[in-house]
């Protein structure tokens, strides 16, 4: 594997002065396809969890050094496609005053969940480029240190996700106290929308400014919805931001976990579709549209088994993704006991299978 | 409402001899269909609560009358038109010699996780006549005194998903040891399926021949396969458990949970099909055939907000469900916090909308 990334690396073709992620994001036809993979700078890396020994997960997010230190330690490792901001979608709630704290084992806490009307009041304006500047001078550390053939990619939580968490105020399933919201006071949760909206635009618009060269809109919690309430409840945010952020330039990808009933989704206005295992390939080609680019699709749980089933699946992904608009990734963020030999075959097979 | 009940109960016209919940499942067209509620005998109940002030889970399950008892609270203070047995699809644990368990606030625990060829060749086997003898009698009694226009319910894990707690030990998300049983070993996973699917058919065969006028067969996390996976590994089970109750003449349901992906649930072959709330009545009749009946998609989360959203959200699944082959279902089940009135509200929205 070291040497056909080695290969990859050093034998430039005038083609490939864009990194291949942005390539493949455009749609473009490659021999192999770009890799990275959701959650890459994690807790499966010894070397993340010698960071995490001395620092705090929050400490990380909000110290640019750390932030770029773990941002870039599985390229340095897999020399993977692109890079993605290490962060968290939930950052916003510290200077919107709902506060945060991850409790170990059982993730994150919003210390005053957002469940009335006064509460969507009392959230406090901010400007990200103020409050997050620590998340967004992490940005730019980390493209100026980053090889020019890698891609960064920015992100940020879809506002329906977010607003999830704010209203639960933990782990958000059954979800009762958003759809309670959702269904007894549509404005107010509509108002909450607004807001987490046009947060995320000004918030992923400094991302590009900072140096990101894509981003990526997480709705993990989106596919709890029917496609009616998505159509008129999420839909409508998501369009603002994909559109509002359409003069950048740069790759725009969605992903909703668990969304294979949310048939409008393919209304969103991204250019890249990430798919979770449960969606193939010819489904979503069928659903997004020849001109969309794909990601995903690899059951990340799959990584625990063993490199023959991997291999075995990752081909079938080669072969049912084709080879334009395609970014090799999972279907969910890799899991943290993954071993990092599976990893190593995951990466052989995409990239030896047709280099 | 109360009207409403009494005067159906009190006026049997010569149709309705035969329990509205059976003429449905035939797929009968009905003036109002009947209505049940998954896990309706529960917490959500205050008479629920005292019995389980005095008793475990598990006694409940293994003392007829105490099953019987809470069984029938739901039916004497809604008039349900059905009753399902109070139990656990993992009681055969027990007799396999896996262990059972219920840690408060943590659900089910196997005692011995079944992960390795040898632990599938340790599992004890049983006659469910005998080994679960206990809940045949609460089926029996249930029946003898459950009034006559109201059908009995008996179930089962589906195979697949009581072979995931099997595996996993505990909750089982996000089903690591289950996958790579399937895939690392996948004969020793076939012979569990083999093994949970042949006592699944013997012990719903017994619950018919103790009283039960029907059998539904809960295939809960079902919805983490993929299709294909599903095809492979789960449907085959489903199929042969169904083919061979079909000599017992009772309605037999398959409700997997989160299967928008899964089209080939439609060939396992029940008469009727439950929908979780993501999969509309549209797609259900496209994709399950005009014959099949369908129960099911309120979002129990909806029984949480208020009045007029469940009325308003029940009026659209009276509406799109159609007249026949109609049972009025939850998506899931009832959660705990569910106000008794809420249920009330939804119950004269069905009974009276077009009584």
């Amino acid at each position: 594997m070291t040497e056909n990334v080695t290969a990859l690396l050093s034998t430039p073709s005038p083609v490939s002065i864009l990194p291949k992620y942005l390539r493949a994001a455009r749609g473009e036809s490659l021999e192999t396809p770009p890799v990275w993979l959701m959650r890459q700078a994690g807790r499966y890396l010894p070397e993340y969890r010698a960071v995490r020994e001395q620092h705090g997960f929050l400490d990380v997010c909000y110290t640019p050094e750390l932030a770029c230190e773990v941002t870039l330690q599985p390229i340095r490792r897999f020399g993977f496609d692109a890079a993605i901001l290490f962060s968290d979608i939930l950052l916003l709630a510290i200077p919107l005053g709902a506060g945060l704290r991850f409790d170990s084992g059982h993730g994150p806490v919003i210390e005053k969940p957002v469940r009335t009307q006064q509460d969507v009041a009392n959230l406090h304006d901010f400007e990200p480029r103020e409050k997050l500047a620590e998340v967004l001078s992490a940005v730019k550390l980390i493209r100026a240190e980053l090889p020019a053939d890698k891609a960064l990619i920015g992100f940020a939580g879809a506002p329906f996700t977010v607003a999830t968490y704010l209203v639960e105020g933990r782990k958000p399933d059954p979800f009762k106290n958003t759809k309670s919201l959702m269904y007894a006071d549509p404005a107010s949760f509509a108002a909450l929308m607004e807001r987490l909206t046009s947060l995320t635009i000004s918030y992923l618009r400094a991302q590009v400014e900072a140096g990101a060269d894509a981003l990526q809109l997480f709705d993990t919690w989106g596919g709890i919805l029917t496609d009616e309430e998505y159509r008129r409840c999420n839909l409508p945010y998501l369009q603002r931001i994909f559109s509002e952020l359409k003069d950048l330039g740069v790759p725009l990808t969605y992903f909703v976990l668990n969304g294979m009933h949310l048939y409008s989704a393919s209304q969103v206005g991204a250019t890249v579709y990430g798919l979770d295992w449960r969606m193939t390939f010819e489904q979503a080609r069928a659903r997004f549209g020849e001109h969309a680019a794909l990601q995903g699709n690899f059951d990340p749980v799959l990584l625990l088994t063993d490199e023959q089933t991997i291999r075995r699946r990752a081909r079938k992904i080669l072969e049912d993704a084709g080879t334009h608009g395609h970014i090799f990734n999972l279907g969910h963020g890799i899991l943290p006991d993954t071993p990092i030999e599976h990893v190593e075959a995951l990466l052989d097979e995409i990239r030896g299978g047709r280099a």
